[in-house]
């Protein structure tokens, strides 16, 4: 039996919507410390609480193997979403319900976490250097989270060779599918400018809706591509439209609208942002982009070789290598090393009645102990 | 000197912001008796204040000309739109600064129906019958207005042969435009639903935006007609789109849009409707068509004529038979006979400091004189 469950337990207690700061560092920290490991502890972010600058806290342990030996990372986020209304117990009281254990963060992602630190204790510290990259701000803006533990981590001198990353990816069973890819994510705020006017005097008026949805019947038929061997075709959704007019006899001055791109490693958010802005301006159009977050891909081979074989010899199940779903801090770190994510099944995720099975504890601290020695082993 | 500017005063200082009752009818039948006039009047509308269905009061009066001689009627509205802010005097005080009586209703349209009042005095009674067709509701929802006029008038068994409308046509000075003519008014309603979700998986969602936008752009690049003798080309706007959706990580579930459409008579509200249905069910999309008004047409001749000769009479101008801008009461009383729209200069209506020209008064009381001579003797 693994100590997974009871540091599962330790941290769902320890309450942390985002952004996290606090209780549930210091229980991070007092697993880590008994395990050799250096915790260093930051925050970040000077703003005021309850806005998006409000602060964040970070946490990077290190446990340091033999010199020249190869250095690990697990990377993953204390913080969790609003518990919302409707649990049958405390969100943030775990219980074990049958072979359940509930509370928010279950499976996103103090479970994993709880299973990281469970798995270390069983890599002796000569097999090489491991490392934890923690953060209190992926749910939220990550503004101030894992970017600026990869800041942190380049002015100490620390750069893990591997990074495995667990979020919850499993689908219908745990280790059917780790995210060895995600596709990049961009939001564009399209406007036109007319002239607003009375509807029986259209020649006094410049309406902006016409221009607008010629801008939006263009991008609608854009092919961005076909897909690659690893990633779906990239895809482009308009979500929202607004003239803001709510007079039935009055034409609009401005006509608003938001598309969304989830795209591929064949552009970035900066190709896809002037292809836009391109045909905006065609129309007489502005378009404010936003990267939210450019596509990684660690392509296959020995990283995620290494841990299907792991999550094979433990579940019987080989993972499907998957590059679908939204984005997560793995697009901040592959700037540091290759990335993998895998972890828990995602079924409960930012649910009521958020739920990991406790034979998955195990099973999770078992697959992570073999990744983390495979990875020191290359 | 004419009883006009006094007239317009009573009726001024007796305030009736939309929908109309009470005093200021008071002051139209105290005006109307002593000129031999039998004044009936009666309220529509059974709902409650504040609503569309508030109560309007609703005048018709008439002075009997001999047997089988012809029934010219004055229309108009004694209701005005609220005054807003920033009057340098009393919006209901009428006061004479300069050359201009100061006044909300000044010109839209108390003035002129001070001057209708007027005009008949210097029309021998014997020379045919007049009525007086005047509402309390042409400025709101006009549904218990004219319409119940044109009923009331109806059961009652009265039918003019020829009917002007008092609204306030001159541009730029008094007689340089009347109106012969309104164009249609149509608004419809479209809605697409799709299915929402997220848009990292938009396979699970179906977007209705596209939808929408392929209806507006069909419906934005139809000429409707290209105009008629009389008309100008009818014209659609696309007045709103909306997807009631903030969440820039969300496909929406539905899409909205409005289009306002103002039309001549080679169309009527229904073809109108049925065309913009059939395109929105193409797309599978919905229309819900609500018709404000349907055009009218008094072709230039004999009232027409009339009209101008008057004008050009008094006034040295001779008058654009125009039938461009908003909707009238005229589209209701086309149904019972020949209507055409002439009145004081249009500059100030519905404005703060909303003023006539005292002189224009007198003039458009001659004016009105002439017109109710001529019709008669026709």
């Amino acid at each position: 039996m693994s100590d997974s469950l009871e540091y599962a337990k330790r941290l769902i207690e320890a309450e942390s919507v985002t952004p996290a700061r606090g209780a549930v560092f210091d229980a991070m920290e007092a697993m880590l410390q008994p395990l050799g490991f250096t915790v260093s502890r930051f925050t970040r972010g000077e703003g005021v609480e309850g806005t998006p600058e409000e602060p964040v806290e970070n946490l990077f342990a290190i446990r340091e193997g033999p010199a020249g030996s190869k250095h690990f990372a697990f990377a993953g986020h204390l913080d969790v979403v609003p518990p919302g209304d409707g649990w049958t117990s405390d969100a943030f009281g775990p219980e074990i319900r049958g072979d359940l254990l509930y509370g928010r963060g279950a499976v996103d992602m103090k479970g994993a976490i709880a299973c990281m630190v469970d798995a270390v204790a069983a890599v002796p510290q000569d097999a090489g250097t491991i490392s934890f990259i923690i953060t209190g701000d992926e749910e939220g803006p990550a503004l101030h989270g894992t970017r600026a533990l990869i800041d942190w981590m380049e002015e100490a001198g620390h750069r893990p060779d591997l990074c495995l990353v667990g979020e919850p990816t499993s689908v219908n069973r745990l280790g059917d599918m780790m995210k060895i890819g995600r596709r990049g994510s961009l939001n564009i705020w399209l406007e036109v400018t007319g002239s607003q006017g009375h509807v029986a005097y259209p020649h006094l008026a410049d309406n902006p809706i016409p221009r607008l949805i010629a801008i939006l019947a263009e991008l609608d038929a854009l092919v961005l591509d076909e897909g690659t061997d690893w990633f779906q075709p990239s895809n482009l959704e308009i979500t929202e439209i607004d003239a803001m007019n709510r007079a039935h006899n009055v034409i609009p001055g401005k006509a608003k609208a938001r598309i969304s791109i989830r795209f591929n490693d064949t552009h970035s958010g900066a190709s896809l942002s002037e292809l836009v802005g391109k045909v905006a301006e065609k129309h007489g159009g502005t378009a404010l982009p936003i990267i939210s977050g450019e596509p990684f891909l660690t392509p296959p081979g020995m990283f995620s070789d290494l841990i299907a074989e792991a999550v094979e010899a433990e579940t019987g199940v080989r993972p499907e290598a998957s590059t679908t779903g939204g984005t997560s801090d793995a697009r901040f770190l592959r700037s540091v090393c290759p990335v993998i994510e895998f972890g828990l099944v995602n079924a409960t995720m930012h649910k009521t009645d958020e739920a990991v099975a406790l034979a998955d504890l195990d099973t999770l601290s078992r697959i992570y102990t073999r990744i983390a020695r495979g990875a020191l082993a290359q």
